[in-house]
């Protein structure tokens, strides 16, 4: 998407062919900045201290990380090394493991000297594929905001409440929960959104940086009020994006997420997750008991970056001895989820729907993953 | 409750028995700072500015800023003023009407040499009774931590959940929400509490501030985590207090506590709210549809104070083009309610329920306040 008129994608080869760049995300929405990657480390590095971050921009940032070793040393022992790394950045999004899996099954099999080359074509492939994956995800959520805009007075804009950011930043371009409302915006349909600021690291800031780029009307409201605006009938459909979707539609997302669908339920508000396949955790059903949620530093939580460079300056939040807890993602439960939005139709988020939309799936992921080589 | 092994009310006549003595609540937790009040206006502006909030300190200010009020002036006209005035301030709680309405019903009938006098001695015994309250309150309340210790194996803390600060600090003394817990704690039964941030002021600090100073176990958390907390059994019991709550028993309070409400539903966590009688407004029965609800600037949302200071310094987190959304309170319907923790009684959120507890107030209150002078 553009950035003051400039298209972006969040990733991609550099100019001189020899970095991977990135927009390094801490940074934002005070600096737009690039980094440049050029060994596994930087990759390791951008994945764990999210200057790259986002379900889908995570597995894309582990492809390249792999061709970046693989460009140094594309041994046995390297590509193992480094498939090991790379999955230590981040517990949660099974993108990471999904992306390592399918460079594994591509350059695994190939003579060392062959790798690295292999490996940037795949990352290539898998970043594109990314892109149509998310205008795919666009294009049935769209049908979403039509009905919506349908169910009210002609002209009024459909209010539609975010969390987190699944936007562009989040993914190679368009973004998951943001794609629908990037194609309605485009095509004349009246849209206007809450975004949820999400604390601690706050990356609603993000999703109103972008939306504000591309022109979409949105207002940013603290985690606490989404509630009373789907109460007072002020929210007309919510759209998220998830870390890790489980077989029968029990979905990780950013941590908060669980709260705002128990509004929506409650208020008879649709709730949908915008996520690609590659999110689905073939292996995992009961997404309360067997996802791995990421605790992060207590630090995100007791002080604030003064500025956009983290690293200098923060500003403390609370009193200096108080304990926190950061805990980085929750599990929504399938019964309150309307459906999911993927890249082949909007499913309703139970094992048999997701079963028959995606058989060919179910199949060679979980037997993938259960011999992950 | 103690500051440093000093114990202090939230509010007091000042040595020199000219100034009504308040802490600076904008500062904490990071200063200890007294401010002074010696005016009407000096009152008005303390509990529009925050320096002082919660529903029962508002109220206990508005008495002796009439207090101040008469000791310049005691005419009709001045009082009628100095009413309006601090009925003016904020919108919400409750509290304000009924400390003004028990004020008028003193000195109105007085001659007005004879008023600023019985404001100071009236506004005494309002404050004196706010810590009696409270300590009733603190021990209806400790029977239900009581009973949550019981279910767990001995030793075991009993994990509390609050919202905002409904703590000493915003009471005269022993908060409503706090009251239990310091019960509790004092007694030796194992507590820790879940202190919610509650952004956008984020009150969740003065909680912190307070609990450690009396060293009672704790942890700082954003308010998007109460939801996976309850999922994972983290929380016995969830403690709230009330801005205003209907005589239905419909909640008003800090904006965010509905959400925890339904988590703690969704969860079978058992949800109380502690409040004094003088929080329910027997006039209104659908919260959601009657109670005004108070919409605050938007910079408490797009930025923070970079120190204490809040007048100097204020850090951005938004970009600046953003627009924002503040809204102070939200409604938590009674079926949400696990009771209601009164001076009186724990008192199921029912209309009957209340009002056969407070048969005397039903009667007086609303007949009270459809002719308030």
């Amino acid at each position: 998407m553009k950035v003051d008129g400039v298209p972006y994608r969040s990733i991609w080869l550099g100019d001189d062919g020899e970095s991977v760049d990135v927009i390094d995300q801490t940074r934002l929405p005070f600096e737009f900045e690039i980094r440049k990657l050029r060994t596994l480390d930087d990759a390791c590095v951008a994945i764990r201290d999210m200057v790259v971050r986002g379900a889908p921009l995570i597995g894309a940032t582990a492809a390249y990380g792999l061709y970046l070793a693989l460009r140094d040393d594309a041994g046995d022992d390297a590509l193992r090394g480094a498939r090991e790394s790379l999955l230590a950045t981040r517990p949660t999004a099974v993108n990471l493991r999904w992306a390592l899996d399918r460079m594994q099954s591509v350059v695994g099999e190939l003579a060392p000297a062959e790798r690295a080359a292999a490996a940037l074509d795949e990352a290539n492939a898998i970043a594109d594929e990314d892109v149509e994956t998310n205008q795919a995800i666009g294009r049935h959520g769209l049908e979403l905001i039509r009905a919506a805009a349908a169910r009210k007075p002609a002209g009024e804009p459909v209010n539609i409440l975010t969390h987190c950011n699944a936007g562009w930043l989040a993914t190679v371009d368009w973004g998951t929960a943001t794609a629908p409302i990037y194609f309605a915006h485009d095509e004349g349909i009246p849209v206007h959104v809450w975004v949820d600021e999400t604390r601690p690291r706050n990356q609603g800031g993000l999703t109103a940086w972008e939306l504000g780029h591309h022109g979409v009307p949105h207002t940013y409201i603290v985690d606490n009020v989404g509630g009373h605006l789907m109460q007072r009938g002020m929210v007309d459909l919510c759209l998220v994006g998830s870390d890790r979707t489980t077989r029968r539609g029990d979905v990780c997302n950013k941590i908060g997420t669980y709260l705002k669908a128990l509004a929506a339920h409650d208020n008879g508000v649709p709730f949908y997750v915008c996520l690609p396949s590659s999110t689905i955790d073939w292996t995992t059903r009961d997404g309360v008991g067997e996802i791995p949620i990421e605790q992060r530093a207590g630090d995100e939580v007791s002080s604030l970056p003064a500025t956009a460079n983290a690293a200098s300056t923060r500003i403390r939040l609370t009193p200096d001895s108080t304990p926190t807890f950061n805990i980085a993602f929750d599990v929504t439960p399938a019964r309150l989820v309307s459906g999911l939005v993927t890249e082949r139709a909007v499913v309703a988020a139970t094992e048999s729907e997701l079963g028959a939309s995606f058989a060919d799936l179910v199949e060679s992921e979980t037997v993938g993953t259960t011999d992950p080589s």
